[in-house]
């Protein structure tokens, strides 16, 4: 895995932790005491801001695979994608604390491109990484990460406020962190048929950058703010965008209707879909890890969002809690379903 | 495992959650969403408190052994550990976050009766349990606690404060979860070799308790605030107590001496390490998972202390960094050396 290999058990744990966060640079003015405590120490809040807790953990062989994961690409994952959940709140992520259990598989300097990555994500995010636990682990990596954000207490998102009328909006565009590990699993086959053959990846970064090393929409939340809009509710779009809409429906009682046609994909990713004999769409639907974000604005908000290059307007939502609708473009209207992976039901 | 077997993948993940969290009661004023959106949410701290957090991870086959500790012992502990390290801090805890991973090895009713666990200890602590993930795991089970807590700015103990001079005191006994483990780690091997044989643990009752189901001393914390004494500097005893007191003496600058006729051990546990031909002193020492806390006071408070059937004086700090000296009850002096147990040195 690495030219030079310390194991872990030379240095121990304490070695291990003292490697891995001896480059960290604490940044909010918040953090008291980071790592090295036994808790990290934040000052208070501010009278009107609210903290907002998020916890994810990624687990070797179902979140990840390390035969295409580098591991600076994975610890950068990891933090994303809980920052992604705080900005779901319309928070700002202020801290993070992180566990990793290592099996004797990995060595220090695989833990320490881990950390590589985790500490350029905070860097990126300005995000104080301000505590953790390293242990070993009998099989496998498994990563852990809690992420602590900030946000004023009358801007805060929940899933549950949206209304009938109210239009629904996705960041960005959908469907390439699947399309992505569609063809990272596809040159994994290949190589595993024929150990000597090279990966074809070329044509594909975008695609794969979706996959290996995704952005939270931070910027989204900017932008909202810059715009001065709240949005009603808001989600993350980690398990496709059906499961998301759904989510947001169901946890604000209305109904929801998608418009095929408004769905955001770029091209590569529409292009690579027909490569491989799978419909666009649906990849958009059920295919998960894009951490775009999906949120509801009133209508009234219309003019701020239609034009706006960060935004598309895919649908809205009913006063039918049991509409679940998808318009196709051929005008049909089928069934919106949750079909995005779930690490409960096996292989994909 | 239990009478009646549901496959986790018949529900699916967002089936399990709902399962795992249909019992959950907020408890704290402070909690204004808990589990089900992308973040908890909590309101702001009040201005003068600090907020601490601490993160912990436990694997199978490291941390725990399924053959003897029950999922619902294990839930508790998980929760309890963490609570000790909020306590540590001087904190009292507010808020726990729980991501669990789970192989197909393990049911519904497998995964509710951990929860059980977690939740009773969220109940005897007073804590709000606002968020989680739960995903599957390709083996074992891996449970990550984060725990977030509140102390007074001017309370909050660090590990960075101890003076020389300054008394060291421990609380509750020590040694007792480590016997507890040997212990049990005899019965299943018995068991390994007769696989008929019933385990004989009798008269081992409160020993197996320290290592099952173990408690987090905010009791202390409680006492402490009621005789307004706030430590110079805290730490808890997860790892052994000379492992702890280096912590302390190497974070704060300072050498520390130990005497040996000082350390507060039980008659069980003095006896069940004298039968299985251990040192009950270096059962104390390098023994882990006390969770009994270690702190640092001015001799001003000697009289507040000495009595006090919570604490025992069992050394001091001295002004030379490089001592570290524990003097044996025959009045030998020889050195404190950490070997609390290290999960990244193999199997102990």
């Amino acid at each position: 895995m690495d030219a030079e290999r310390t194991e872990i058990g030379t240095i121990g744990e304490f070695g291990l932790i003292a490697e891995l966060t001896k480059k960290i640079k604490l940044q909010s003015p918040r953090t008291v005491v980071g790592v090295g405590d036994d808790a990290a120490v934040l000052a208070s809040t501010e009278s009107g801001k609210r903290t907002v807790i998020s916890t994810d953990l990624l687990c070797e062989g179902v979140h990840f695979d390390l035969m295409y994961a580098p591991l600076k690409h994975l610890g950068y994952k990891a933090i994303v994608v809980n920052v992604s959940d705080i900005c779901a709140m319309n928070a700002r992520p202020t801290q993070v604390v992180v566990g990793l259990a290592l099996s004797n598989r990995f060595s220090v300097e695989a833990a320490k491109e881990l950390y590589a990555g985790m500490l350029l994500a905070c860097e990126r995010y300005k995000v104080d990484l301000v505590g953790g636990d390293t242990t070993s682990s009998r099989s496998g990596l498994m990563i852990s990460v809690t992420a602590i954000g900030e946000v004023d207490e009358l801007k805060t998102t929940l899933r549950s406020g949206a209304k009938p009328g109210e239009l629904l909006v996705a960041s960005g565009e959908l469907g390439g962190a699947f399309m992505g590990l569609q063809v990272l699993e596809r040159e994994k086959h290949v190589f595993e048929e024929a150990p000597g053959a090279q990966p074809d990846l070329t044509g594909f970064e975008s695609l794969l950058e979706r996959q290996l090393k995704p952005e939270a929409r931070l910027d989204v939340v900017e932008e909202l703010a810059k715009l001065d809009l709240v949005p009603s509710s808001m989600i993350d779009i980690s398990d496709g965008l059906a499961s998301e809409a759904l989510h947001l429906a169901a946890a604000s009682g209305c109904g929801v209707r998608i418009y095929e046609e408004k769905i955001p994909m770029n091209e590569q990713m529409y292009e690579t879909a027909r490569a491989f004999n799978l419909d666009p769409t649906l990849c958009t639907l059920s295919g998960g890890e894009d951490y775009e974000l999906l949120f509801t604005v009133p209508q009234e908000r219309f003019e701020d969002i239609r034009n706006h290059p960060m935004f598309s307007i895919i649908g809205h939502m009913t006063d039918d809690p049991n509409e679940r609708a998808l318009i196709t473009r051929n005008g049909m209207e089928t069934e919106l379903k949750a079909q995005g992976w779930d690490g409960f039901k096996g292989e994909d």
